[in-house]
């Protein structure tokens, strides 16, 4: 199985190095338009023997020479950023699983629904096939929940909910959700879009509420709000004195006449004392599940992204989202076995 | 949507009436052997209005006249005693949707995976679709826990217990796991194959395992033994004094190099103190999953095998399992809107 690496930030260089430990998968090129690294061999970055592998920013050429499966795609969270990348891939006939988040579920808004259509209209031309996924958007707050109601005669509603402890979670993470800042200064960068909340709940409140076959009258985001404590905690890298920020709590709402039947509450924050994902759906049967502790972000990414190859290089050609593939699940021996 | 009701015992019943209350399905056939049954009106037996639909034994005939879409199959556990059943649907060009446990994954054994063949075959043949779905084999013991995999990048083992009160079940159940036997009563019927245990525990595993690439030297299913506690309890129906059997507990394993990769620890008793579903994988990352309580297996074993309809009709023709499709859900609209 032949991969291309698109993106080797922090998350694409980290599914470069699980990617290489599968059986049966080959990184046979890798593109980044970071100057510090194009040249460079994709191992060196990696902080592993060399591969032979050039990073370029060159993706024409690398595609041509290096004759990919499927492009392992991780740049950024928007299809206008992305957009212009998935159809330089698909036109060349080769697949990709991407982590973008809004590409997880582009149809909340009328310009992800836009964007999906071409790049439908591409992937099929180019005779290809693409899905977005990650853990969140993905998987625990829309796929995993839309699992969960194949047991329900009937849904009246849905309650999910994900609370980390910022702690345990990179410093760049900590620092994106203010942990640290007084109230002032976090509200400040709220006003300014510093801090812009968790990509990704309104993408995972529509796929669920399409797969209900729920017509949202409207899909409300809040804004970010601070956390404060009533003690000082801290993380190895950040201290948070009593009375400042620990991190943010969002909200947002799928609703219908009125009512909230799709609920995503985010919580991270340092010194959260508790970790878990939780999905509560009001209905017949009634359905209380929890993960405790919360899936872990950066390694379900990781896993669900390189899970999600098969799948994609077996579905037919055009856009592909999580709730229209075969049940994912993780594939801990040699990869290629999965491809039909 | 047409639908045939094939078997109108409790499960067949609970699932038509389910069936009714949906928009866009139409139950224009029902079948069943039971002489009591045989030629009344299908309404009667649900204990609603008639519905000009008679309850036959002559599947041929009524597949002819009906000409329905799918067949909604709740008789029997077995393929040995299902298989026939199947194929005089299948040959008739309708696809089949089915509660028999084996057929969930009839592939944990020689014969089971024998009757897959044929049965995949015959669908073919008839260009239809089968799958087998259900609560339990179908959700909470497979495709639940190979879909929380899908965020492992590594797993080591998985430990899946179900642990059911059986006082809030149908009397037969608690009947059936012996509840209120003394001890030699519950050995005694166990010797004599009168409680055989929970049928699926097996099939779950090989699905499980097949779909993570493990190739397991045995299946173990041990022998269900007693639960004996220290009060006495009871149900609306069954006294179970102290020192009697209370129900059934029961393990199952699937073993690798004598380790137990997946492990079914399934409990039924009158007085459990809870009731839940618990997944926890070992891996990379971990994952501690809890559905509290349990999910009802009677509203859910109706929920998924309704639910399931729209995919098997989008199915191409072909025996499928569960963890082929795409990811269940709900339906709680017109159901015919997820028929493309």
């Amino acid at each position: 199985m032949r991969v291309v690496s698109y993106g080797i930030g922090v998350i694409g260089q980290k599914l470069a190095n699980h990617l290489l430990e599968k059986e049966g998968v080959e990184i046979v090129g890798a593109i980044d338009i970071n100057p510090k690294i194009v040249g460079k061999d994709l191992g060196e970055v990696l902080g592993s023997k060399k591969l032979g592998v050039k990073i370029s920013s060159d993706v024409e050429k690398v595609l041509k020479e290096s004759k990919p499966d499927i492009v392992a795609h991780t740049t950024m969270s928007y299809l206008r950023q992305t957009y212009d990348q998935f159809e330089g891939i698909l036109k060349n006939g080769v697949d990709v699983v991407s982590t973008c988040e809004e590409l997880s579920y582009p149809y909340a808004t009328k310009e992800g629904t836009e964007y999906a259509k071409k790049i439908d209209a591409v992937a099929k031309k180019g005779k290809a096939a693409i899905l977005g996924t990650g853990v969140n958007p993905g998987f625990v707050m829309d796929t995993l929940p839309i699992t969960l109601t194949a047991v329900c005669q009937k849904v009246d509603d849905i309650y999910i909910a994900r609370q980390m402890d910022a702690a345990t979670r990179r410093i760049p993470f900590q620092t994106k959700i203010g942990a640290g800042l007084t109230v002032e200064e976090f509200n400040r960068k709220i006003a300014n879009h510093e801090i812009t909340g968790h990509v990704g709940l309104e993408q995972s409140i529509q796929m669920i509420a399409d797969t209900l076959g729920w017509k949202l009258d409207e899909i409300r985001v809040e804004k970010p709000s601070p956390v404060v404590l009533k003690k000082d905690v801290a993380s190895e890298a950040i201290k948070v004195p009593k009375g400042n920020n620990a991190g943010s709590v969002q909200y947002a709402y799928g609703i219908v006449g009125g009512k909230k039947l799709i609920t995503m509450d985010f919580k991270a924050y340092i010194g959260a004392p508790e970790e878990f994902d939780a999905v509560t759906i009001k209905g017949v049967p009634p359905i209380n599940q929890k993960i405790s502790p919360c899936t872990h972000g950066d390694y379900a990414t990781i896993a669900i992204t390189a899970n999600m190859i098969p799948h994609v290089m077996n579905a037919s050609p055009g856009f592909w989202t999580m709730k229209d593939l075969p049940v994912p699940h993780a594939t801990p021996k040699n990869m290629r076995l999965y491809v039909k």
